[in-house]
């Protein structure tokens, strides 16, 4: 480990959080689930929506934009649906909460969808999809997110990374956990790249005139400047890698996310008032949950699952290439490793936590 | 129109077909049904699905691995879903009736999720999923298929192209009708270009050695030949594009599909006896269906599709495009041209319906 990384333990990491969102009026329960979304991103080694994002959060809840004690209130309820307004809470509790009555209701009648509006960033889909994974559901989690997605043939970005995650339980076997954006990359990895001056293959991103740009730092300058380009959903530009199915999937999530809750499609979240004031952000999710046995014995099921991924992990390797995956495979063994040895944190990000500490006045023993 | 292509009308193909299909035993409505499908295929522009196919089916009904007049029967069935199995029918006739029990349920319970067991080829998933606009319901199609498709670090074919299609009803504009193969492309492609002596870029398909390959030649006479190597999932090889999410999507297909339905998963399909005959094809499906109005009032929905999809469409052009587009869009227009001008069929396509028509007796007047 070099020294641009701090070494840090999963618990205390998240007792600070929980200490901060406290301080800032979130009730001791919320502050727990947006501390423990938080920090399983980061054992994960998806930094990208860890304790990185804490900045953003504190922010949030000091502009008012995220509601430390919101109102979450169901608009609409059937026995296998929910419209949920998230009353601009954080994303991890409306998530949560959404996802749970998915959950519940799929227990009860075999299937739950629950779509939610008025909410906010809620940290990685996997989290909420993987809760379904204890009653041996079949989970799903989608949300739109801040626009940073080009269209196949566009200029300016209309859709966000907006993450699919599916998880599937198996027997023996590890559980299937899909969790991925439909974009090709996410825009933390541009930003890295872009700082520390390397070049990106042709496909990831397009500049201000929607042609491909192997420069980071163009592409990432004119996404924070608004000034066109973007990311390039899943395939990349045009056609030839059939870009216009990420740019589908990433328009088939803010449909669900952002239409059929009620809330606002992509380029209509994180809005503004005149004077440049942030307003409510209006994220919308989508939450699922399915009975195996609404269809087939659980058991049954299990054991072909754990034949499905055996076989999978065990055909013929591509020469150079030691390992085939299954998704999800390598988050759990990340995390074991992390939980065991600690997580590396970048040092920016471990400086920032501890000037987060400061300002609030809370101690810091990460 | 160059003279590699016969024009034809949809009405006398789609009659042709018909006649085919009941001179194997296939019932007057089920030869309807299976000729509907493949026409639609071609209507829309994706001849690798159309009567290019009715060789095939004519070979699985001779071949006894398709059955002309199939015990479809209900192997579990509850308010929401449902297992069909197929009875090893024509695809699209086990496709059409699950999709329509996953319309019943979903008129009736808000949700319908189908999986079917024990099919064979369905044709395009879009024709499913589309099913459901008429009661402006949001339409679910999935299907595993012949495995073609090598999974991120593999060197042999574990997946099919494994398609997603989802429909979404809008208001005055037309519907969201994304339907896409999680693969960068499909065979049939690799196997035009082949034919013209064409190269192919990197990420498109593996060689015998799971290496990114230029020659589709190599690449299709190893797929044939069954020595290894195949197509590629979408987003290409290795991670560098995020392969390894089109390789996720279809092994979620392929669970649904395959797993969910108690058929068989991509790499079991298609089996034969020790002596080389072919057995039922065991291809598995999976069917939803979900009523808008369970979450939120149709009308408001619609409105929010209409303004979502002009925002897209009027949205700023990459510099050389003049147009976005929304899926399904250019299949439309292609139907309504096609429908107006006759459907140009490859001559090779067209001297195999004739070739047909003469084995069968069957007058040729398409």
């Amino acid at each position: 480990m070099n020294s641009e990384y701090k070494v840090v333990e999963a618990q205390p990491l998240a007792a600070f959080c929980r200490q901060v969102f406290q301080s800032l009026g979130v009730p001791p329960g919320d502050a727990l689930t947006v501390s423990e979304v938080l920090v399983s991103a980061d054992l994960r080694g998806i930094d990208s929506h860890g304790v990185a994002r804490l900045r953003r959060y504190v922010r949030g809840l000091e502009e008012g934009i995220m509601i430390p004690t919101p109102e979450l209130r169901l608009i609409h309820e059937t026995a296998v649906s929910a419209r949920l307004d998230g009353g601009a809470a954080l994303g991890q509790v409306a998530g949560k909460q959404g996802m749970e009555i998915a959950i519940a209701k799929a227990m009860q009648s075999g299937i739950g969808f629950v779509a939610v509006q008025n909410s906010n960033h809620f940290g990685i889909a996997g989290y909420y999809s993987q809760m379904a994974l204890k009653d041996d559901l079949i989970g799903i989690a989608l949300t739109n997110s801040t626009p940073d997605v080009v269209p196949t043939f566009g200029r300016v970005v209309m859709l966000g990374t907006n993450p699919i995650s599916v998880t599937v339980p198996a027997g023996e076997e590890r559980p299937f956990v899909l969790d991925m954006s439909t974009a090709v990359i996410t825009s933390g990895k541009l930003e890295s790249l872009s700082r520390r001056g390397k070049k990106i293959p042709r496909g990831w991103a397009v500049d201000e005139k929607g042609q491909a740009c192997e420069d980071p730092a163009r592409v990432y300058a004119n996404m924070r400047g608004k000034l066109g380009g973007g990311l390039l959903p899943l395939g990349g530009e045009g056609e030839d890698f059939a870009g216009y199915k990420g740019y589908g999937l990433g328009l088939l999530v803010d449909i669900l996310s952002g239409v059929l809750s009620g809330s606002a499609n992509t380029n209509l979240l994180y809005p503004k008032t005149p004077d440049g004031k942030p307003l409510p952000s209006r994220v919308g999710h989508f939450f699922g949950a399915l009975r195996v046995d609404f269809f087939r014995p659980l058991n049954e099921f299990k054991k072909d699952m754990d034949d499905l991924i055996r076989r999978l992990k065990n055909s013929s390797k591509a020469e150079g290439r030691g390992r085939i995956y299954i998704h999800g495979e390598k988050e759990f063994e990340l995390e074991e490793k992390y939980r065991r040895e600690g997580i590396p944190l970048y040092i920016k990000v471990y400086e920032d936590l501890k000037a987060i500490a400061g300002e609030r006045g809370i101690p810091f023993s990460v």
